[in-house]
C-alpha cells in the first residue's frame, strides 16, 4: 500500500499553470492521497502526479491535449463513489476532477429531456427535474452524491432499473472529448433516433478509456403519481428466490424489487437501530409506482402469500425509510482486505439455484457471507467476509469469491451487473468473454486511445 | 434501372455448392431479381450474383469466409421489409437470406427472455411469447413479416416504442458472425450486465455493416392486463401536435400515440373503405395500456379536450382496426420516383413548428403532402409526392425533401428516427454528423469488416 510518486513533469506543470486559473490544479498530498482512490478495493495504491478540476469543456480539451503531449495517463473522475476501482489513479497519472463541471446546462418540461455537465449530482438532477413531474430514473445507491458523469462513465444502475432501466436506456446524446482533444457530439436530443453507428452506447459504460464524457443528453421520465411498498419476509433466502419468481409469474412489474438476507438485515439492525431481523430470516422489498400502484399490489400480495411470503403493506414514511436503509447499505459494502462485496447478475430463474451455491460455498471455505440483491433484475451483491487479516483467512475468502464468480458464469451470468469492471475485476472477465471479444475491444480501445493515455488499465484487459 | 450482371464467380460456386447443400444457392434469374432490393428507393439497381438461403451458423460462417476469399460483397437480408435500403444488392454481390434460419432456439417464461434465430418473424416470436403473457415490444409497422434479425439490423421502432423502447432497448445480447467468419458473441442473458464495451449495442442498428447477426437474445415485456384506445380529432394538424404536448404535460405514458394528417386519412379512407376523414382534420391515435390504462383514458381525456380535441373512446374491436389501419398505413408508403415517405425525428417541442414549415415548403414547391407521425416520440413519417414523372416534378420533390431534411435538423432533429440510414440516406448523414464522428465510424467498420465485404455502401458515407 505505498509507493514512489512520481513528480510531475516540470514542463507539463508549466503547461497546466499557463493553460487554466489558480485553484485549478493541485499537486499538495493532501490532494493527491484523497483523489487517489475510489471506493473500490484498492490492490495496487497510486496516487496521482496532480489533480486538476475542470470548468469548462476547453479546460478538458486542454488537459487531454497536454496529456498526450506529455504521454501522461489520465484518470477521470466524478464523486469517486464507483466501486470496482474504475476511477483509482495509476502510475504517473493526471486525475480530472469533473465535479466542478455541475450544470444543468437544460432541462425541457416539453422535450422531457435535460442536458447536463458530468459533475452534476444524480439527486440535483431529480430535484430539478421534480418541479416538472419529471425525473432522471437510474437511481444508483450513491444517487445523493454521484454524478452523471459517473453513472454514465459505468452505465449505472440501481433500485429503479427493475422498471425503468439503467443509465444506457437514459442517455439519448452525449458531447465526448476524445484521446487527441477533439470534442465530438454523438446521439441525438430526439427520443429516437438511428443515424449511424451507436456511439453514444459505446461511450456509456466505458469508465473514461475512450473519451472524456462533457455532456450528456439524458430522457426524463414521468414522475410516478402514486408509490406503495411491500415488505415480505420469508423463512429463508431460498424461498425469498422462489418469490422474486411468483411475483414474476403474476406478471406485474415492480419498480423496486430487492432482496436481503438474514445477515444482511442484521447488519443494517446493527447500523441503524431497525429491527428488520426480528421480522424473519429474508426480505423482498417490493415498490409499485403509477397510477396502477395500488391494483399491482394486491396482485403482488396474492402471488408472494401463495409463495410462502408474509406481506405487510408499510406505510409511505416507513417505505421510504426502508428503501433508504436498503440503499444505504451500499456504505457497509465498502470493500476491505477482508470483506468484499461483489457484483454478479445471474437470470432470474437461477437466483435460487445461485444463493444455494453462495451459502454452500461460504460455509465450506469458512467465510462469512450476507446476500442483498436488485432481485428483480437477477443482479446480486454478494458479500463475502473472514474475520481476520491472515494469509489463511484471505486465502479462503479469495477461494469464495473465485467460485461465486465462477458459478455466475456456470448459470449464465455476467461477473458485473453494474458496477463495472473498473481496475479490480479485469481478472476475470477472461473467464466471462471470449478471446476474440476481449480482442474486438482492445481494437476499439486503440482506435479511440492510440497512445493509451485515457484510464488505462480498465474496463477491458491488456489496455 | 438496368444492370449489366456480373456473374459468379465459378470458383467460388463450385465452393459454395461443396459447402451447401442442394437448394440452398440460387442463380436464377428471377431469385436474383426478387432479392434485388428491399422496400427502399432505388437509386442505383444492382441485382446480385447469387442468393444463398443459409439454414445454420455453420452455413452463415462458410459463406462469409468464401465471400472473404474471393472478395466478393455480402448483402444479408431478411424479409426485406426495410425502407431505406440497407439490404438493397450491391454490384457483384452475394444475397445472403437468413429468412430460413427461423427457430426460436428458446423462450424462457421464468427468465422472460427469448433467443431467436434471426429469420424469426416479429409476429411469430410474439404469438410464442404471448402463450406466457409475455411480449416482445418493438413493433414495427411491418411486424407480421419482418424478422428479428432485421429488427436488429436496423433497431427498428414502431407504434408501442412510445413507452416500451426500440429494439435495441429489447436485445441484451448477439451472436455475430464477423467478416473473417468468427463466431462471436456479445451481451449477456441477465438483464442488467456491464461487462466490458457495449458490442451489443454497437451490432444493433449497423444494418450488416459490421457483421452478421445469427442470434438474438432478447427481453420479453408483460402482455398488458387491459388495453384503452382513444380517437381524438382535431380541426387541424398543428392543434393535433399541441394536443401531443398537453397529453405529455399531463404526465401520463401512453403505449401509442399516432398522429394523421388529413390528407392521410383520406388516402387511408379510399385503400380501405374507413370513414376517418370524415371525422376531423387531423387524428391523434392515443393508447394506453396496462392496469391503470382506464384512469390514464381519464386524465388524457381532460387533457386533450382542453387543448380542443374532440375525444371519442373506441371500442377494442374499432381501436384494433383503427391501429391496424395505421400500421398498414406503411403499404402505401413504398416509395416510388414520385413519391418519398421520409423519417426524421424532432424534440417533441418542435412538433407543431415543424409541421408548419412541411406544409409550407409543401405549397411553396408545389408537392403534395401528407403526415403521419409517431408522435410521442417525435418521429415523422412525411410523405411528399408530385403527379408526374417529368424532370420539373422530380426537381421539387428532391427540394422539399432535401428542405424538410434541413429543417428537422435546424429544429434539433434527426435524419432518421426508425428506419436506419441503409443507402437511400447516406447522402444526407454528413449534414447531420460531423467529420470527426463520421471518420471514427469509418474507422470502427474498417476494424470490423477490413476487406469491406459486410454490405458495403450502407449505413455510413465512404464505407
Amino acid at each position: 500500500m505505498t509507493t514512489t510518486n512520481t513528480p510531475l513533469n516540470h514542463h507539463l506543470e508549466r503547461e497546466l499553470r499557463a493553460a487554466l486559473r489558480q485553484g485549478q490544479l493541485s499537486l499538495s498530498p493532501a490532494d493527491l492521497k484523497t483523489f487517489a482512490v475510489d471506493q473500490g478495493p484498492v490492490t495496487d495504491y497510486q496516487e496521482p502526479v496532480a489533480v486538476v478540476w475542470a470548468e469548462s469543456v476547453a479546460d478538458v480539451q486542454a488537459v487531454v491535449r497536454l496529456a498526450g503531449k506529455y504521454a501522461v495517463p489520465i484518470v477521470a473522475r466524478g464523486a469517486g463513489t464507483g466501486v470496482s476501482g474504475g476511477a483509482h489513479a495509476t502510475a504517473g497519472s493526471l486525475v480530472l476532477n469533473l465535479e466542478r463541471m455541475n450544470k444543468i446546462l437544460e432541462l425541457s418540461p416539453e422535450d422531457e429531456i435535460a442536458r447536463v455537465e458530468p459533475g452534476v449530482v444524480n439527486a440535483d438532477l431529480n430535484e430539478a427535474a421534480a418541479a416538472f413531474g419529471l425525473m432522471f430514473a437510474p437511481d444508483p445507491a450513491s444517487y445523493k452524491v454521484s454524478t452523471i458523469g459517473g453513472n454514465v462513465a459505468t452505465n449505472a444502475g440501481g433500485l429503479r432499473c427493475a422498471k425503468y432501466g439503467v443509465t444506457r436506456d437514459a442517455v439519448l446524446g452525449l458531447e465526448v472529448v476524445l484521446a487527441d482533444g477533439t470534442l465530438i457530439r454523438t446521439g441525438h436530443r430526439t427520443f429516437k433516433g438511428v443515424a449511424g453507428y451507436d456511439l453514444t452506447g459505446l461511450f456509456v459504460g466505458s469508465e473514461g478509456t475512450l473519451g472524456i464524457v462533457v455532456s450528456a443528453t439524458v430522457r426524463l421520465k414521468y414522475l410516478p403519481a402514486d408509490i406503495r411498498t411491500l415488505a415480505v419476509f420469508f423463512p429463508d433466502v431460498q424461498s425469498a428466490a422462489a418469490g422474486v419468481l411468483a411475483l414474476g409469474a403474476a406478471r406485474v412489474q415492480p419498480c423496486i424489487l430487492e432482496m436481503l438476507d438474514g445477515p444482511s438485515m442484521e447488519e443494517l439492525d446493527f447500523r441503524n437501530g431497525s429491527k428488520l431481523a426480528s421480522r424473519g430470516t429474508a426480505l423482498l422489498l417490493v415498490q409499485f409506482d403509477g397510477l396502477s400502484a395500488g391494483q399491482e399490489v394486491q396482485i403482488a400480495t396474492v402471488a408472494l402469500q401463495a409463495a410462502g411470503g408474509s406481506v405487510s403493506e408499510e406505510d409511505s414514511q416507513e417505505a421510504a425509510d426502508l428503501v433508504e436503509l436498503r440503499r444505504n447499505s451500499r456504505g457497509m459494502d465498502v470493500d476491505t482486505e477482508n470483506r468484499v462485496g461483489e457484483d454478479v447478475a445471474v437470470p432470474r430463474s437461477q437466483l435460487v439455484h445461485y444463493i444455494v451455491a453462495l451459502e454452500e460455498m461460504a460455509s465450506r471455505h469458512g467465510v462469512g457471507l450476507r446476500v442483498i440483491a436488485h432481485a428483480g433484475d437477477g443482479n446480486l451483491h454478494p458479500t463475502f467476509w473472514v474475520p481476520g487479516m491472515d494469509a489463511q483467512s484471505i486465502s479462503a475468502l479469495n477461494a469464495a469469491l473465485d467460485e461465486s464468480i465462477d458459478k455466475a458464469l456456470e448459470l449464465g451470468g455476467t461477473i458485473t451487473g453494474e458496477h463495472g469492471i473498473g481496475q479490480y475485476k479485469r481478472r476475470w472477465l477472461p473467464l466471462e468473454q471470449a478471446h476474440e471479444v476481449l480482442q474486438i475491444q482492445l481494437n476499439i480501445k486503440k482506435l479511440f486511445d492510440p497512445q493509451g493515455i485515457l484510464n488505462p488499465g480498465k474496463a477491458i484487459p491488456g489496455a
